[in-house]
């Protein structure tokens, strides 16, 4: 029973997930800390109403709750909670932390193992709806742990969550099904991609086959978002090419850890990996379709 | 200006999108003949309202003001209009035909080479939209052809689409699109199979995964209606694997024409393939996740 206020949770990296996810704090009346190695994100989180925000958690780690991880990768949550002067050994014994970035689950229960000695609970809790959603306080999460995990998390959960999805008690369930969404998310993008470049080659206006799509049953949820940015010619990254590099890695990695073929993820896989290689990866993921050739893309309109 | 009740229109093929179809032509007070080899399908037709039903158009051929191709493939439509007694010959000069099947380009642009010395008008005129869609009259019809041809069509088409995309004027466009459409659905549902098929290998319940893919942003139409069946244990045919090796064979057929690379279609293609080689040919197409193996998939509750 935690009054708001007297809940201090502290959430490191202030990407557009993790900035979206600490205003939802304060604005849900949370004491909200926020750590990023980027100044102008610590100013936009302070003038948020952050109760103090800064490159690192030494200040007020033994002050904190609960603590939510929102970086880019296993590596980096490694190097913050145990790295040299990691986080872990000054937190609270007993206080939860929600591990929210997209990892293996071999990774996640890496990191229990190593939460565990110092009595810190994990919630294996990745998280999707993009930066708006964040920013609404209504995100999907996919977790995995131990009741007391969601317990002490529930202010956390109440404040950044739309919809909570228990997957079960083991660590590594919570990663396996982000992983498996990436997989759709990533194959419908290339696929999106693919049909796109066909429909380019047979001569049909790129506007009328996304709006044919988009009323059909060809449809998906990221054709009708990402394929709009092939439309306009906008290849701006919303998220890039690089991230699905990373991402259908992790699934590739899953799937060989248990010996299962993947044969469309296998090769979306490639076609990403293809559009990094050939200079598109900071690029919007849309871009991936920039590896067919012999095709004429719609240009963006101030590029005309 | 045609009055209702004075246009006459037949509708050969009364499968579950024809015979939505002409049930709409019917409630849009149109004379409808119907023409299919089922006698349960002509006595259907019969009792919703049709002027006449038969295995064969010769009757009625002369009095017609329009055709209404849905029958399954190429190889049907060039029988009916050319074979021995074909209908072509015996229509009015000047009429016109829409042909909705799912054909090649190559394929649509042969009819309308034979169509043309008789002096009929064709639409190439695929539709989209399933058997609820056509019973309601509200197909999407993606069709490309002469200004003449849609507007003699104009009763038609008012009777039985929600939606007409005017692709262009050259047939074959509209089959184009209508098989680039197909390649979308025909990947989405094999992307769906193997995510729940990786899903199940990794012990996470296949509920829970459908769940959480309908709410995020992995979600595609197909993956919401198709990976129903697989969450049900249920894969009574509403379209089979077989049609989807038809339709990604069409897919193959255009890419090849093109010259044109397509690594995730081809890849699809292979996996709906391998299963109607494994005998699930006339399965529901969720059945292409049982080319899977090692996996336990939820039973349909009476097999229980």
């Amino acid at each position: 029973m935690t009054v708001p206020g007297q809940y201090s949770v502290c959430v490191i990296g202030l990407g557009a997930m993790g900035m979206g996810a600490a205003k939802s704090c304060i604005r849900a009346g949370l004491t909200t800390y926020g750590v990023d190695l980027n100044p102008q994100a610590l100013a936009a989180l302070r003038q948020a109403g952050a109760t103090q925000a800064a490159t690192s958690a030494d200040a007020f780690a033994a002050e904190l709750d609960a603590v939510l991880l929102l970086v880019v990768n296993a590596a980096q949550v490694k190097q913050i909670l145990f790295g040299e002067r990691g986080l872990a050994p000054r937190l609270k014994p007993g206080i939860p932390l929600m591990v929210s970035s997209t990892l293996s689950a071999d990774d996640a229960k890496q990191i229990e193992q190593q939460l565990k000695p110092l009595g810190l609970h994990m919630l294996d809790a990745p998280v999707s709806g993009g930066a708006l959603k964040a920013e609404e306080g209504q995100l999907t999460v996919m977790a995995s742990g131990a009741e007391a995990a969601f317990d002490r998390l529930q202010p956390v959960l109440d404040a950044i969550a739309g919809k909570v999805y228990r997957i079960g008690e083991d660590i590594g369930l919570g990663a396996t099904v982000k992983i498996i969404h990436q997989l759709l998310a990533g194959v419908h993008i290339a696929a999106g991609a693919e049909a796109m470049a066909l429909a380019a080659r047979a001569g049909i206006p790129l506007d009328v086959m996304y709006d044919v799509v988009t009323h059909a049953a060809g449809n998906s949820w990221m054709f009708e978002n990402r394929m709009r940015h092939v439309v306009d010619g906008d290849y701006a990254p919303k998220s890039a090419v690089d991230i699905f590099v990373k991402d259908l890695g992790l699934v590739a990695d899953t799937a060989k850890a248990l010996h299962f073929p993947l044969p469309l993820a296998s090769t979306a896989f490639t076609m990403f990996t293809a559009a990094s290689n050939a200079g598109y990866g900071k690029e919007d993921d849309s871009a991936v379709i920039k590896i067919f050739s012999g095709i004429d893309l719609p240009q963006k309109k101030e590029d005309l």
